[in-house]
């Protein structure tokens, strides 16, 4: 398996990302990504009670089509909290999109992320659909992913390269993330495309394995968003035998589906907002893997902790052990190892062995800086 | 029920606060408060897995005895995370003042604040406790309160004198807490002594119900802290007919302890480490009370709240969306209601309105701010 770090489209896939003026600053702030295959799709969003209306929308399409061809997104407005309006500006979006792409509706996933609360300026989006999808190329993968940038400081794209039945087969992804970064899906969008033939049974199992070992073991702050979305389209294109559920062919396609989501996951934790360390934290020696996984997930969100870390403060060790103590996993003094490499690296390794158990969880964090306060507070 | 803005011993109590060398500043960092006469007490502590060493031996003391006599208590180390070593430091601690007062061990709680995970320098103490006994004063009090402080800006004291059973009584409580402050208790001590006669089942039950209208309603970082405790002595100086479980004076008597719980609880928050914010965080129309203080403190611990109210943003209104649907409360879109009172002003009330339930629930926080990442990075 070959990784590249960038996004190379695999067959049958072209995108592009226009500005349609919903960002000020006339940045890219629409993107599409286009099958001209009908592909299999696996959708998996926030479990925010108040899910945004793209959330709501794709949750439809998903039931009412077996096949999907794109996925339009833009950057600069959330479209959540808007009521009524804002579902039938996610479906206005959709429908845009595919009449110029002469797809079904319904075969077009829709996505947002942005200020929370605000009407989306639907308009510019369908007055922009027909250019966009004018402009769709094999290279335009690199302006849809800064297209759906908010406050990330660098593009997040990476692709892999195996074969599936001795057919050569490509997994791409783009992603942005950097804030409202916490487990269980964060301000994250992730569109995965790939030309493997897979089975729809076999990609919802594999995305939901790749995304509970990839951005489901990241925080940066601790907020879950209202508009988190993966989607992955498997267009057929390689002509490889279809992965079914279960063979030995899917372990190896969600291996791949896992490295790509993986890579974003931990770029995502690079480009926290404000971050200045990548924290890796393990916990290890427990019971279960949920009971690591409480642990380790109360040490990333712990404030103090974070602010240790910015400081290099051996105080840290402290406020481990506070934070370990503090998630309610039933965990003993006298069981409690703690272990880090260098604190002035910018990349810091953290161990935490909580007993005798086999079981064991790793997190990715950053750090909690004044530049988080500041990206945070001025943030409109 | 008259309310004082300071600390005024009830009868039969002394206090004194000295420099003892555990803080290297030489600022105040050993407190003893004394009854002459033998009291019932209550004690709630931190439910932190790692709970440090003087709440391992303030158990082990309630248990051991009926009557109680005193508190001794330091700042600069929290005497956490130091096995047995500290375990035999906090007995150690609760001796000396036993013997410099003439009284037994098991009647001295102990309490410690400060960093974790580093040896009590117990000689110190030990060495200091004759001298801290000998200064023993009605006006002490003022001292033993500055000598629990760590990143405390200002002094937290509260008395309230009122009558029961036709007797004059006082219950007057200082405490310390600024940051690692969550629900479920925070890192905060808390004293409270009153000369009412108060039964120790009514003493226990009133303690709980004030701590959880007060303390157990404050967050500043959502860090639980290892030490967190509340001790209440009640030394019968007052003369009245005690007070019993469920009677009509034990309402009064919970209600005057409720009074300065509170306002020790909102001065932590106003205190809150970097807070230039005072913000009250109601929710109702929730079905339960759980429900209503589950997305009350999501929203009071959401990083992104906190910034956004720093910077006194119109974004808040979205981002008390994302944390309120973050609470997994079971909340629905159509049914939130937000308002909140002019961003700009110091103290800043939010309303949340999740349905057509009869239960609500109330939290104080504070914003997130520069200062708090610079006090937490450089605390040693």
């Amino acid at each position: 398996m070959k990784f590249y770090n960038k996004a190379i489209l695999p067959q049958g896939f072209k995108a592009n990302g226009i500005s349609c003026g919903i960002k000020k600053s006339r940045k890219l702030d629409l993107a599409l990504v286009f099958s001209q295959f009908p592909a299999a799709a696996a959708v998996m969003s926030t479990t925010n009670d108040i899910a945004a209306a793209p959330v709501i929308v794709n949750s439809a399409h998903l039931k009412a089509a077996r096949k999907f061809h794109a996925v339009i997104a833009n950057s600069g407005n959330a479209n959540a909290f808007c009521g009524k309006t804002g579902i039938a500006a996610a479906e206005r979006m959709s429908a845009a999109a595919a009449r110029a792409l002469g797809v079904k509706k319904e075969s077009v996933f829709v996505a947002s992320t942005g200020v929370i609360g605000r009407q989306l300026p639907v308009e510019k989006i369908t007055a922009a659909a027909p250019a966009l999808a004018a402009g769709l190329s094999k290279n335009g993968i690199a302006k849809a992913a800064r297209a759906i940038m908010t406050t990330d400081k660098f593009v997040k794209a990476a692709t892999v390269k195996f074969s599936i039945d001795k057919k050569p087969v490509t997994i791409c992804a783009v992603a942005k993330g950097a804030g409202m970064i916490s487990p269980d899906m964060a301000t994250m969008l992730v569109f995965i495309v790939t030309d493997a033939a897979v089975s729809s049974a076999a990609l919802s199992s594999a995305l939901k394995a790749a995304v509970g070992n990839s951005f489901n073991c990241i925080t940066v702050d601790g907020c879950m968003s209202t508009n988190d979305t993966v989607i992955c389209l498997a267009n057929h294109a390689a002509g490889n035998r279809p992965v079914a559920a279960g063979k030995k062919d899917s372990a190896l396609f969600t291996f791949g589906l896992e490295t790509v989501c993986l890579d974003l996951a931990k770029k995502m934790v690079r480009d926290g907002e404000g971050a200045s360390k990548f924290i890796r934290i393990e916990v290890c020696g427990a019971k279960t893997r949920a009971q690591a996984k409480k642990v380790a997930l109360s040490i990333a969100n712990s404030n103090l902790f974070k602010t240790a870390m910015f400081a290099s403060s051996q105080n840290v060790r402290g406020r481990i052990v506070a934070a370990a103590g503090a998630a309610g996993a039933g965990i003993k003094e006298k069981e409690l190892k703690i272990g880090f490499t260098s604190l002035h690296r910018a990349e810091i390794s953290v161990r935490v062995g909580i007993g005798n158990g086999r079981s064991s969880a790793v997190i990715y964090t950053s750090d909690l800086t004044h530049k988080y306060i500041k990206i945070n507070a001025e943030y409109n």
